[in-house]
């Protein structure tokens, strides 16, 4: 698809602040301009901070899209900073990218036959300030996996299941493993888009 | 994205009848093999004639979906030919493709501020014979728009609006136009795939 512009009048810069590419494409596709800032943050630590505290896996989300966010926005205070973070949950239980494809077989064992949830953040900040905050959830349903099967999804789907905190790409291979999904899709891809274009309507990055 | 694939073991041939870029794709990405022979069935006087019949847009859908398949399958007896067809319902009113940019605008302002369903049928044949068909609708809240940014739009989007009943892309700039989206990704984007993929994993033609 050729990627076509349709832009606002706003003249501060937007960053999103996530070196996720298919968050970058998301906005791309939608035709916003934005420049890419990707911000590190200890997401273990606050992990487990977070779980020792009790917090719901949409407080753990927000609250490490908003510190990406505050980490970049520190560095450009004049610009609007888009951070935005997901969290598997799977029986109360939170997952993290697979390291490697023995990790990510696991986590597909794991995975299959349940439904899990996948709860993403978007925040906007400017000057380290908070503007603005949308937390939303999908519930996927896996259909069963043979040993065998996952074995060839891992052989075809190569590295990119390391970048999916799921294992898998709604939108490649990751579809032979599902039966049932309800919710956004953009929320399953990563970011809540349609409140966030609503905000950034609201700032005229994009036209009314 | 690189393109993978994850077939099985299925030795008859797979057909799409259906000419739709967005629904070949849908299924290359998840990793099937298999052919295209776009079938042209006269839609106008089929839809004539099944609203002069009262039926609904899931039995347009369905319909429209089997007669295409029925046309390729004709030509091809030992195929599995998958037939696909969606229908866009608003206030009980059935839409039509745009033919121009300026049937694109009246269609954008008639769906405006308001929900619609997208209807989106899929059906397998082989040698004439139904084996399969499944329907699935998705509704998707319009925003207010004016007829300035609908300008902008249709600027920005070009021809692609006029390859889609509802003159957008969700997966491009259409996400401007949308408030909130309740249903299946793969429904609104125009064929269900998740049971499609049930179906064509239960004849071998991707791995169990």
């Amino acid at each position: 698809m050729p990627v076509a512009m349709l832009r606002g009048g706003a003249s501060a810069r937007l960053i999103l602040a996530s070196g996720s590419a298919t968050r970058a494409d998301m906005l791309t596709r939608a035709g916003l301009a934005f420049d890419v800032a990707p911000a590190a943050v200890d997401e273990d630590s606050i992990k487990a901070s977070l779980k020792a505290d009790g917090a719901t896996a949409h407080q753990l989300a927000d609250t490490l899209a908003e510190l990406k966010a505050a980490r970049i926005s520190a560095q450009n205070p004049g610009a609007f900073v888009v951070g935005a973070d997901q969290v598997l949950v799977l029986d109360q239980q939170w997952f993290d990218k697979p390291a490697d494809r023995d990790e990510a077989g696991r986590n597909l064992q794991s995975l299959a036959g349940k439904s899990h949830q996948l709860v993403s953040a978007a925040v906007v900040l400017r000057g380290g300030e908070r503007l603005w905050g949308h937390t939303d959830h999908a519930t996927l349903l896996m259909r069963a996996l043979s040993e065998e099967f996952i074995d060839h999804y891992l052989d075809a789907a190569g590295d990119a299941v390391l970048d999916s905190v799921g294992c898998y790409q709604l939108e490649g291979l990751g579809a032979q493993l599902f039966q049932r999904v309800d919710g956004d899709y953009f929320t399953i891809l990563g970011m809540p888009l349609f409140p966030l274009l609503d905000f950034l309507r609201g700032h005229d990055f994009i036209p009314a």
